[in-house]
């Protein structure tokens, strides 16, 4: 059967985002086939102008409208910390729990050699010069708990250590999430947990 | 922290899709943000095109570029076939099988007097004239096998069997889906399957 092209591109469209199989693909396309027209054109330049609204803040590299964003010139935040993250949704997903109010650095990633990804595709080096007017006191190195945000996290770590060794590096608790299960918890996060114990 | 206005514009508009949750929104849209502009803008047009460029097949209402569809001018398909499915998507499943060749009938829906979907909301009287000319053999309901489906096939047959005594009325059969663990089956299913058990 000769499918309408207009049905079969955006499928294709749908198809190319990570996460979203072909059916899921066909069934958000077929969905959409009964939303209103002015419904189809909004979302559609939603993702036309995406990116030409929006650009890179050069201080944190975050995603903002503003550059430098409204987080690196807010005098109202913790003016001594920085929570190193790997992406923007890290930092989105941050700033909705409301309990951190310093400066975030926005890597782009995590150092992974199978991908290509070296210290230098990232903006790693660019943490340097936001600590050298001494105002940093803690670096907050929140790369994710995975192979690679933890070698970028040491990297970070021994990069920064050399150069402002009065600097307190943390990285974040490791441990049970809240709402787990003993039972399901894998190996690894437990033995995190039971290192990581307090007093009761 | 007031994020990106371009950002949550789209985060919102994946958001309204079904079985997409805030978490898959975002994590959409920030997945975009490291796409070209040229994707995005393709991935924008195939939404605004999407109406604009089909139809409704005035024949069998599926969806089309022309009107009527390829499917209902196609003289290669078996004439004396109709096949009754729900939405336009079943018949693109259908037709990616590649066992059917006979003409399709979309009704828009099911019968669901908890949606206020009654048979004129449906392309369900439509059918009638389709049958007139005395060509069609054999209408296969294949409307889903839920309450609402059964209940639309139920109503179809009636008005068929009323009207045009000569038609053959079938139903998609029931049992185990390829690859099912009995193990796992619904007691429904088992029970349909045992009913439409044949010989070895």
């Amino acid at each position: 059967m000769r499918i309408a092209r207009a049905v079969s591109r955006l499928i294709s469209s749908f198809e190319k985002l990570p996460g979203i199989g072909p059916k899921t693909a066909q069934r958000l396309t077929f969905y959409l086939l009964h939303n209103p027209q002015s419904e189809l054109e909004s979302f559609a330049q939603a993702l036309a102008r995406l990116k030409k609204d929006t650009q890179e803040c050069s201080l944190c590299f975050n995603v903002s409208e503003t550059d430098p964003c409204p987080i690196c010139v807010d005098r109202a935040r913790e003016q001594s910390q920085v929570c190193v993250v790997e992406t923007p949704l890290d930092v989105l997903v941050i700033e909705k729990g409301g309990f951190y109010h310093g400066f975030y650095h926005v890597l782009g990633g995590a150092i992974s050699p199978l991908n290509n990804l070296g210290p230098d595709e990232l903006h790693l080096y660019d943490l340097l010069p936001r600590l050298k007017n001494g105002k940093i006191g803690e670096i907050i190195l929140a790369t994710n708990p995975s192979m690679e945000g933890e070698a970028t996290a040491m990297f970070i770590a021994k990069l920064v250590k050399d150069k402002f060794k009065k600097i307190n590096l943390t990285r974040l608790g490791r441990g049970l999430p809240i709402g787990a299960d003993i039972e399901y918890a894998d190996e690894q996060t437990l033995s995190r947990a039971f290192e990581g114990r307090r007093e009761f």
